[in-house]
């Protein structure tokens, strides 16, 4: 039956490409999604697959019924476009200025779109149900995953899984990560406010960069001392800037920098242990500061046991020619908080254009192999189906067993 | 006789201003005070007095010979302006676009010529030798002070004294100290080359600024535990710059700093130590550097005796209202390499006009107050004359006590 | 089938029992554990079962072929004892002065002695063949573990499990962990010298605390910046001795610490590195340095996938009450090489005597709760018969779904 | 005259000799020095000099009245011994067990009775007034030298001088220094409190050598940054304890060291800025501290011009062969208290034994050579007089120049 539906998606290739471009010439700006988020209603409601409009803000969420009993599987595609002028000479190029899917979101709707599709024909051959999350505002803190979550999308859900298109990687690689993938990615910012003063007489002033510098090593004790090793943190001091004449002695110095955590009980206790060490810092060195610390999402964390069934499910898609642990991946992705609530696991899908040099994400000449499309809806379908399988095989186990 | 020679200055004060405001319309850059050195030079051949011209450079050097044997005084004032644009509203404004006497050396010119005069014209009464050094180029380094010793102007030489007018201070004040009085003033820049990368991702770099901030802690070594304590040092990171993104980690920090010392071998040292900190900081953090050492001038370093000497001699000033200690000034004065030959004091006289705020030297609106000159004069005519009785006491008492 | 074996097991807790009491009786020091192995080979022979002596020094494999094809399940027990004087007040009390099972190994050696009888006897019915490894040598670096496998213990083995007898946990708790659950424990002591000198007089020594402080600071940097943040490591300094009257500056300093890393780049990588801090520090501050690294057993690091297979037989053993994560235990254990041979897991089987207050492990009172070895030998058992259940499943579930 | 006096302190040698032995034999700890003061006080009535006792306790202070007027010149001498057991071999060995003149004390008051001797023989040639500060307990804090200034030993002393008999320098130097000779000598202690536990786990501690190593870092700042570059100051930690197994991590740190100072304010401004740091780094690193600051002597601060002065006494005394700048001593002596109240110089005494080996001052061994005593009475001698010719010479210069 996979094998079946497989062909279907291959069949279905021209309609994802030409969703997919549609929605690329049309993108839409995170919490201003009108039309995209109008745009999947009107394809469901063609299909007459049952969903529900603006859940959580823009969000769209479909459901399809198997006709037998089973679990339910979620899928998550994220329809938000970036602030960014389009650059490519390309026909399917963005007709909004200033506007752009320069991070492949129209590609990952165009996926669940035509999955949904090739499900909702094969439902009275399927198992358990299969909900579809379309979701608006992923580029934009706070985002739209807690809103749609709020909203219920998760309601019934057993496990869910996502992709992300992955421009950089060869298209037939599929990343995955157990664990953390994508780190929880916090700013803060240090202003220490010292005394300057003349260079040759340190004791009339209080001396910033001595204090700063005092600062940046003592920071070193959080990772190293503070958070438990067998947990993973980053805290680095990214900008320090006290700028002045060689014969001065530093009036202030501020300090910017970066938290990556992977647990939110080790993000708040970092954001304290650092104006600990500021504070510390400061009073030693007789400095004042403001320390300000400025949350992003929090980390995409995998489910252990749903990634290895999602690796196995990999190996069943035929274009997929390499399956390999990803690097950690630090931009920040709102998925996590689906991970929160539910088993699941996010993966990247390779989609590295052949014709041309491949630029990163959010870059103005950002494109993909659209091919990739083909094998993220496989991966998803496998996974979808695979799921049921699994959950059952495991149910008939135990009764064996006992 | 001192009190007749005080009269004959006050009576050529007008002369003293007339000499300064001249100056001060016709100010030339270091190196290049031709006409200056020229106006000397006339000044001298007119009243008679030997004078030797182009002394290392536009120096002029006259000597003027008691009638009785003696000891042989120095007196050295500066002659060299500013590249600065004179924004004073005084008749006196300099003429010369974009160059102006913003330190006072056209007033310590007059001082010294009409102090010559008086000198000259009482030469049958005098003990020993006086030397009027007319120095060119203190300004700019490598100054005029090295080139003119070279040239002999110290030959003979038993002690020398030189003032600077002191816009910031009151008018009646001298400001003495004992020993260091202005020190050498160097600079120093390290750039750190470690390797940047994603600020989530240390371990694939080498972090410039970890490395900076140790550096600089490590740096407060020099002055608190390699330098003896009972000398003066200063090491100061006036600069600390390593801008980039909060989420990025450094590739390069560059630090800007100031070294401060009173004796050659010191100096000397803490460059090298520096290089020996940042040499090991760079092994320890596995990153790379550039390190460069300018020398300013030495430090002006004052002999114990003479300056209690000319303590003495300033009490004897009517003017003269306050005798302190000054602070320590850490602009350069190549006054030092004199020091470094024979005994002497470098003192400052007070300047500070009365009609309107003072402006600090070097400002675009510095003046001074030209009624300080007097004193200046009379101070260091005091210190000349003196130091001759003090010679033939100490003398004499010797062979009393003998 | 499993049930009938757990039966078994329960049934044959005196002879557990007896085995354990003379073993601890007769205890043997690691590499001198001669009659020991001879007591396991006597076993082993009056049983019928082969097994191969002298294996890799005192150890001691036997193996038991199932009737049916199925996979090789090693199961290990260690079987030396430690250089403790026995306090304990009981009976069955070492008769071995200085020498005394205070780890447990009597009772790891009985459990699987049993646990081999039991499934000697239902040969007709299991698949598979079951390796017992009898280690000698586990307290004593370098361990017997690696030359019983370079003499072959492992050849044709699939997966391996181990247990410890832990006694401060709860008879009943079973304790696992993906990934390290014991670290590679190293030490490491660096030597600074300094120069010392009078208290007083910092610029004529090379102050040796001074050095020492700042190491310990730039020291933080390996972990904080070096290390890759998703991997775990600890550098440690425990000591830190450069003792002094008050007023004098210390000659030299002693550093001694310990690094914890879970795989051998990483731990390769912080030795050469703290030398490299080491050397860059002292390069900074003047000072020598003598740095020593002793390697201790590498982590124990368990996989995935046969951990929570673990799990899940561990869930069929009654007397199993709670199943959870564990710490990290940071003592070195040898299993860790056959899990760098193998997959398999290694995990805590709670054995806290009811009857007194718990001693640690390595106390001379320590004791154990010796019913906690039927615990260890079912949950062994289990794990050896699902083994073959799993893997056949996972055979034909992969031919369902081709 | 000065030869003539020179001459008489030759010929009592004898006597300086016998007194000294006679003290040496009859050595008595600080304040407790009755039979000490109470030898000295017969001296003086037998002479008939006019003296009083229990002067601030067990002080003596005898004034010899010169025939003509002048002004009043101070000489001290200390007498307490130490609790040292003599280990000598030699007639004058101390009788008193455990208590010994190990510092030259007995030296100091022989040469002050004989030079009283022979200024009170010639007190009809003399101009001016001699006040012989005979004091007890220098070598106890409080010391007695506050006590007798509170008791009036100073009132109308113009000058002060005092000498140290200097047994690791030969006879015929004498050593003297310009402003700071020797140090306030502080002591601190700082306990450090963290949470010790496994070297594994530093996230459930509070690692106190990590905290104990960024406090000495950062103890460098103060004299680095915050003294003032002309000032001179020693942070010295010259014991740094933390002693623990390599895998653990410290529970608390102890750090005891020194402060060396010249001015009082300075000293103050330290001791508080110590407490500074460690409550701040304490702070960053959340550990807790004892912090503990005892105040030695204050330093003893030479003034320049009597200093200068006695230089060129010394040169008058033909014994003394070497004169020099000494370097500055780090031990106390509360001579400090009088050069707060007067003008005056302390200066070292070479008397370096010939006989055999040097032994430092407080040594079981310890012994200077006795002639020394002569050049000690000769060069206070010449300071005496000579201030009186000095300042008369001064008061005629001034009418000179007026």
């Amino acid at each position: 039956m996979q094998d079946q539906l497989f062909k279907k998606i291959e069949n279905l290739y021209p309609e994802m490409e030409e969703i997919r471009r549609y929605m690329h010439q049309h993108p839409e700006l995170s919490f201003q999604e009108v039309n995209t988020a109008q745009y999947i209603q009107s394809y469901y409601e063609k299909l007459g697959v049952e969903f529900r409009a603006n859940v959580g803000g823009n969000g769209v969420v479909a459901k399809i019924h198997g006709a037998k009993p089973g679990k339910t599987v979620a899928l998550r595609a994220d329809f938000d476009a970036l602030p960014i002028q389009d650059e490519k000479d390309v026909p399917y190029k963005s007709l909004v200025p200033g506007v752009m899917h320069a991070c492949g979101h129209d590609g990952h709707t165009a996926t669940l779109l035509v999955l949904a599709k090739v499900l909702y024909e094969a439902r009275e051959t399927l198992q358990g149900t299969y909900v579809m999350i379309h979701q608006h505002a992923e580029e934009y803190a706070p985002g739209g995953a807690i809103s749609m979550i709020e909203d219920g999308c998760l309601e019934g859900v057993d496990v869910i899984f996502g992709t992300h298109l992955w421009a950089t990687e060869t298209t037939g690689t599929i990343q995955y990560r157990i664990g953390p993938i994508m780190a929880a990615a916090d700013r803060f910012e240090i202003a220490i406010q010292g005394k300057g003063g003349h260079g040759a007489q340190p004791h009339k002033t209080k001396d910033a960069i001595v204090a700063g510098a005092q600062l940046v090593s003592t920071l070193q004790q959080i990772v190293s001392r503070r958070v438990d090793p067998v947990d993973s943190a980053v805290v680095t001091v990214g900008s320090f800037v006290a700028e002045n004449a060689f014969n001065v002695i530093a009036d202030k110095a501020k300090l910017i920098g970066t938290v990556r955590t992977f647990n939110e009980s080790t993000r708040d206790f970092i954001a304290a242990e650092i104006e600990k060490v500021v504070n510390g810092t400061c009073l030693a060195t007789d400095c004042t500061y403001d320390y300000q610390y400025e949350k992003g999402y929090p980390a995409v964390v995998n489910h252990a046991a749903e990634t290895e069934f999602l690796i196995d499910c990999a190996t069943k898609v035929p274009e997929v020619t390499k399956i390999e642990e990803g690097d950690l991946q630090m931009g920040g992705e709102d998925f996590s908080y689906y991970l929160q609530h539910v088993k699941g696991t996010f993966f990247f899908t390779g989609a590295k254009p052949e014709t041309e040099g491949s630029y990163p994400h959010h870059h103005p000449r950002f494109d993909f192999d659209e091919k990739a499309m083909v094998i993220a809806a496989k991966t998803l379908c496998a996974a979808a189906l695979n799921y049921q399988i699994k959950e059952q095989t495991k149910h008939e186990k135990s009764e064996t067993l006992a």
